[in-house]
């Protein structure tokens, strides 16, 4: 499974009256974890960009677990669903210290639009990309 | 079913560089709009928050059907899901003219807390204002 | 002067854990105010960037005075600069009942770019628009 | 001078539809750069808070020099401005690859309030930590 991990810390722009981080921040976190795993696999998402093709979220779902507070430092696991072939989808898991431990679990689903807005199959160069790095593990 | 329409508009700090709203702002847009349904039927969230009780968001869902844009002015349709006994649910509906032009829709899920942040039955005042409403309609 | 006023609701998403309103989003609300100022002047904001102008801000200053909190309806005045000739500038007074309860004021200044991101004079149809506009009244 | 460097990346949340950060962004960059120079320095902010004061913004002021976009990596440089008696004041560089490469500057001014939110005078575990700082350097 192409899987990586990132942290973060939550800042005081992040949280809300109620002491804890508001909950549509969860999806800022689910971008920063999908952005580093294209990155650590070495397809950077400005690349795909550059080559015509846009990723826009299509659907998200997330479960919260236990609340994140003012300067928690979160890793954010995020992997590559293989099982889904129209697109891509990727599930995340945001945890304190180790995954015994969970603020958040979810998931986004994405389709490609090429330069023009139009919905499209998933471009060769990724569904190749994929497939490669799936065979180096 | 207890149901709800606001409006509000797309700002420049709501849209990103694709050109469209960014997705995790739905999650603040169903904030406003259960906000304004509590408010719709008489009961301010704030008066529940008085009453020595917090209701996060325990799960969200959202799927994104079109994109919205700067200065679209949006209404989100809240509606309270009566088939859901275990704290609340409610669902969303985000468009632009009518119902035939969706941006997306999606659900949160909430779990009552009290004053000292442990997870709590629907407290009774919610249950029966609730019953109350809906035998109005 | 131009002046107009404009209101809106804080959410629990504007707050952070001390309770009150996040101080970045006085930046959104004063782009909200601008906006409606060009509104209810006759000219939207996205009619200007359809004549290919656009107007990002190049310095932005704001003074806290009272903390805004969750769910306080508060009212924006934005006015005209009129003694700035280079770009525009606009000031912004935010307050919850009357002018004597201010939560903040402030100003942000605007430079005109073209399509091509260059730098230019404030585009000849914005300048007599805005003296069209003074003369009224 | 009390000085620290800090990087942090350009999500596409952070953007917006002309392509570039939107400005209230920044505000939050701000807070990154004063969090971590404190931290820095061996005084987490939640230190503060623990020992019962707050240090909320009273003033902000930011320019605008370069546009920011996404996927970029800016190093915002905070310092502690030690002309200042009354509360403090964070003046504040983001830049990209160096310092001749400015994408804005600005400063925050602060003021202390006590756990009751009484407005008070810098405290002097505050001044001590700060006198003592400066006289290492």
């Amino acid at each position: 499974m192409l899987k990586h991990r990132t942290k973060f810390r939550v800042i005081y722009g992040d949280t809300d009256s109620m002491g804890v981080a508001y909950y549509a921040n969860y999806l800022r976190w689910f971008e920063i974890g999908r952005t580093e795993l294209f990155r650590f696999l070495g397809l950077p998402y400005t690349e795909i960009e550059k080559k015509g093709y846009f990723l826009p979220v299509s659907e998200t779902h997330c479960k919260f677990k236990t609340f994140a507070r003012y300067d928690d430092v979160m890793t954010i696991e995020t992997s590559h669903d293989e099982t889904i072939k129209a697109g891509l989808k990727f599930n995340y898991l945001i945890f304190k210290d180790d995954e015994n431990d969970i603020f958040a679990n979810g998931y986004t689903r994405h389709a490609f639009l090429d330069s023009t807005g139009k919905l499209v199959r998933t471009p060769k160069f990724i569904r190749e990309f994929i497939a490669e790095k799936i065979g180096e593990r």
